[in-house]
């Protein structure tokens, strides 16, 4: 008999009858002797509808006040699932932030949890009652309500898990699972049965967008094993987990994506010590994100200094380069839009070399050119042509074996 | 410098316009020097909306379930407003029932206050802030929401009012007083500046919709100062007071009629001991309110007794009417629906012999036949047949002189 925690979120608490199909989908698992505590989200779309209202008064509400309008959401939900978990027989107890208590500091719209108080929920358990929490909300030291920001839901799941040191923290969700890539791109993407959480936390960061990134964060350090389920159809997700992966097992996990990305590149500054400093210094102070970084020492004593950045900064971050450029007396400020990054993730590649090669080589046979390189201990990145991306994530997909036989 | 409790009902606060208007008006307030604490409801409708949500799951809803469920609509109203205050400089705090804290019983859906803490709403308005606190919700000992019934953001106001020993404490409504009768039925209804606690009590129960009972009834115990006003348009609105009438001023001062009674009369039945309670007691086991009772001796050792009931009440009515008769071997059952009861209310008719008769002679006049009659210290009601309701209202509201000089 484990003890489950269950997530579900906006979509798949979207209306009455998805509740009553998350209700039946909780008592089933009652009914197979797993203890269960339910994590929620608000109702699709609820969140945006709240926000709307609080901006129609002030663009920029007070903080505190937002947090208060917005913990709203996912109090309906938790209410509405505990009655339809009531009208079949299933004991329920639903739990506002405040109510477990879910402690947290006073960082409004993105507060951390500092403590989780396990004895009611325990107590429920013990008792045969399915308590219903609050995703996203919590409350610090002087009582004021807070929220943990966008896809908080997920870190309650988590933290409650790693609280009540549940067997599995399960996020139930409007995909079946993690991915070797995106099914759009490429047809033969297959369903990862597990992955490890470090190539959770890179696929996650490069765009596949199934977990909110500091719940994953939040899973490893807590050690709690995390499973990807779909709310709609039945089977077994795909399993985040610690362990290492057998050597029998792929190298390579999956493969990223990322348009939303712009090239920028100060070519032909003076090679001498801070160049980087003094370039992305001013970037910073403007508060724009850096991605990748690379720096390529030329022939005649100048670098070029390339980086990217989101493409909604990049008219600031153009704008900043070319002054940058001038103090420094570089050559020229190029850029490109046309741009997608696309990575290789898998903590395979730590033990075998020739991994790069391999990618690059699959890339060059389809005359895709890379116009940048970044690498990590478990992932390759590089920057090709935006045309080129089903191209190239097809020819790797096949090249590093990612297809199921069957197919998922 | 007055500490005034301003409390606005859902109509009020209807929508992000409106919310800004009563913004505005608080704002004003504490301009001229008054110290403000704001109660508020939820929009108007969306305590319905949540109620057809939770009924589209479970027609009966868990009471506390349901209760968690319905404290969002204020929690939504008092979020927008403190950030509507906000925005005009006005520093404001929201207060959610477990924050104040209120405590209350844990009677779901009817709670009762058992004790608020003054402590942070007179910190703010020590420091020059509003705070903003949701009306209708409290909290149990254990934590748990409880909500206080239909119209209890009025008790919310008045329980605070009491608690903080407040100057006043201003009932923010969509009409601008309590009239001396309904202007709807008598155009030259006027505005009564002043009416005693037990006179609002009794036009309340009788059908003048202003304040929830429950509210006037606290707010005569505690000895508030209560003030109706319209959030609409300026004006004094009414002031329910504890003091007494000065004998100069009119001896009546409304006229409150009810066309939702049904009239029943078991005829006929041996006139002995115990008959009021065996044709009232199994109505009262059926958990049907009684409104007017009469009895009357009849010459041949046989009484009448006739009781009104609300109408959706009447059918289950007859029917144990029709039982009790048969077993107490009555001569009829005779029922009515085409009635209306119209009660002339006023502290003054205590000192003044005559109140009475003038009543039944202004009635006879115009030719209305009275079918049943009920009196108490400060009311006389008369039951007549509808048709004749705007006629006797008018009648009334004349020989009374209850229409003003200038008039409301």
């Amino acid at each position: 008999m484990a003890l489950l925690v269950q997530k579900y979120g906006g979509t798949s608490v979207g209306s009455v009858e998805r509740i009553e199909h998350v209700a039946s989908k909780v008592a089933a698992a009652r009914e197979r002797g797993h203890r269960i505590v339910v994590v929620v989200s608000a109702m699709s779309g609820e969140t945006d509808r709240l926000l709307k209202l609080a901006k129609s008064i002030d663009p920029r509400p007070d903080p505190r006040e937002l947090d208060q309008l917005l913990a709203t959401g996912e109090q309906v939900t938790i209410a509405l699932l505990a009655m339809a978990l009531e009208k079949r027989g299933v004991p329920a107890r639903s739990y506002l932030g405040f109510q477990v208590p879910i402690h947290t500091d006073r960082a409004y719209g993105k507060a951390r949890i500092t403590r989780i108080e396990t004895r009611n929920l325990l107590a429920d358990c013990e008792a045969g009652a399915v308590p219903v929490v609050a995703g996203f909300q919590g409350v610090d030291e002087d009582g004021n309500l807070t929220t943990l920001g966008r896809g908080g839901s997920d870190t309650t799941g988590v933290a409650l898990a790693a609280a009540l040191k549940a067997d599995e923290c399960q996020i139930y969700t409007d995909v079946d699972g993690v991915y070797t890539t995106d099914p759009r791109v490429e047809p033969r993407a297959r369903r990862l049965d597990r992955i490890t959480f470090e190539e959770m936390l890179e696929l996650a960061s490069l765009g596949s967008k199934v977990l909110q990134i500091r719940s994953v964060e939040f899973a490893g350090k807590y050690k709690v094993p995390l499973r990807v389920l779909s709310t709609f159809q039945e089977g077994p997700g795909t399993l985040i987990t610690l362990e290492e992966r057998d050597v029998e097992e792929p190298l390579i996990s999956g493969i990223a994506f990322n348009r939303d990305e712009a090239q920028l590149t100060v070519a032909g500054v003076p090679d001498r010590p801070g160049i980087a400093a003094a370039i992305l210094g001013p970037i910073g102070e403007a508060n724009i994100e850096v991605d990748m970084i690379v720096q390529n020492v030329g022939a005649d004593g100048t670098t070029d200094f390339t980086f990217t950045v989101h493409r909604n900064d990049y008219e600031r971050a153009m704008e900043i380069s070319r002054k940058v450029a001038e103090d420094l007396q570089a050559k020229a400020v190029r850029s490109a839009l046309d741009i997608v990054k696309v990575s290789l993730v898998g903590v395979g590649m730590r033990s075998h070399a020739g991994i790069a090669a391999k990618m690059f080589k699959t890339l060059a046979s389809e005359g895709i050119n890379i116009r940048m390189i970044s690498t990590s201990e478990i992932k390759i990145s590089v920057v090709i042509e935006d045309k080129y991306l089903e191209l190239a994530v097809r020819a790797l997909h096949k090249a590093f074996g990612l297809a199921g036989g069957g197919g998922a």
